[in-house]
């Protein structure tokens, strides 16, 4: 059993996670995927859908901390939009960054900016970067079949738009995609027109299965709405989804900036 | 927000407990159905099945701590057997009891003293009670039937012997029993045979569906197979649950003994 080591728990619309703080990478320079499953393990560990080791970046990243993120299986992976914003609210609380300036990140997706529009503990805003519009494909659950926008954000989406979220059945089974469109898996978004520029969305993550929160998918709806409104670049768009509200607009200058909460529920150390 | 308050977070074969120290009671004496709910939270929360909360005894109890449990959604429950081995290790822990010594915990079940085998971290016993052994009825899942045997722990169960733990389905739904029998309701386990003192078990907990473990249940299941097996009294059986291994021996003076593990993995604060 290793030393206790320290710890936060935090999550973003419901998509959770634990921070390991590890200024000088000398706490967890081994950690492990066993480790992770450990802390992730939701009855025999803390829980949650992914760690973010807390880390000063390499010089030349252009920024002070990377996140280094792990999936709950153990698994690297390169952003998480959800959780980029709870690692800026954390260095903010903590003092690690400049006060009041925006938060640059470096994460294996590239440099993230991370800007706090009022005080900390409100919402946070996250440029997620230019989104790629592909073709169209169908996407199938069950019985039942729609068409979907191809948008990458980084990673695969397939946005269809539906008359009820509860088309998609009770609990999303996997999908099916078209494989040639989607070599290495999709995520796929159901979407609803709630309202002008409001959306209501679920969403079926590859390798998690149906989450309560996705941010590139409430990105890629926003591009698939936006598109299919002609809706001119730089206005706001609401995304509900089951863990909560996103705010979302697409630049003029490409770039997709995503607004929501970020809290910190707990903190303390751990032995697993 | 309230202030941060303290938290651990521990479990016992996989059923996950928040404790809350609230010594004098000051702290969390108003504890709400929300904020219990609000800590249970798998996602937005700490997690958990459920909140202990461990404060002193009311003179007269017959034991300096009082287990103060709550379900996950809120609702005052009598006991939990997973649950008074994690707060008995919390207590030798802390100092809060007698080294060495049985550790005597009021709950609203009635006294329950806690025994260490060994050094404090190994393998902690309950005295669960004496078992009240009814009548056979029959439990289905689906198309498939059961005879079960009705043990009362305090609590209603019904064991059904099995070939296979596969045969109540991938994930056991609500099974039917007989509304007579259990008016308000019933823990059903299907028990398989592995070997002479040694099955293993899978249950449906009413109000909370299928879970990892059950210490009543797991209680009720040494008491059926015992009566079958036509065994003596003061034997060791083995009983395998999906999130660990319980061994339970039934005395000559008719009471329940469960021995099993009991793990804090977490402590810290929490403004939930």
């Amino acid at each position: 059993m290793p030393d206790p080591y320290p710890f936060l728990k935090g999550h973003g619309t419901e998509n959770d996670f634990v921070l390991l703080p590890d200024r000088d990478g000398t706490v967890h320079g081994d950690l492990s995927p066993e480790r992770v499953r450990a802390l992730c393990d939701r009855r025999a560990g803390i829980g949650a859908d992914g760690v973010i080791r807390v880390v000063r970046a390499e010089p030349g990243l252009g920024a002070e901390w990377f996140m280094d993120y792990r999936n709950a299986d153990g698994s690297v992976s390169e952003m998480c939009g959800n959780g980029v914003r709870v690692l800026a609210l954390h260095l903010l609380r903590e003092g690690l960054v400049e006060p009041g300036a925006p938060v640059p990140i470096a994460t294996r997706g590239g440099l993230k900016v991370v800007t706090a529009a009022g005080p900390v503990g409100g919402d946070l805003t996250v440029d997620m970067g230019a989104p790629q519009v592909l073709d169209t494909s169908t996407v199938a659950v069950g019985e039942r079949e729609w068409k979907a926008l191809h948008v990458d954000m980084g990673n695969p989406h397939a946005v269809a738009f539906v008359d009820s979220l509860d088309d998609a059945g009770p609990l999303i089974d996997a999908p099916q995609h078209d494989e040639a469109t989607y070599p290495d898996g999709v995520n796929v978004e159901f979407v609803r027109r709630v309202g002008p520029r409001h959306v209501s969305m679920r969403v079926h993550e590859r390798g998690s299965g149906e989450t309560r929160s996705c941010g590139t998918g409430a990105c890629a709806v926003l591009v698939a709405t936006a598109l299919a409104d002609d809706a001119p670049r730089d206005v706001d768009y609401r995304v509900d989804l089951p863990g909560g509200t996103l705010s979302l607009r697409w630049t003029t200058d490409d770039r997709v900036l995503m607004t929501g909460p970020a809290v910190i529920v707990a903190r303390g150390t751990t032995d697993l």
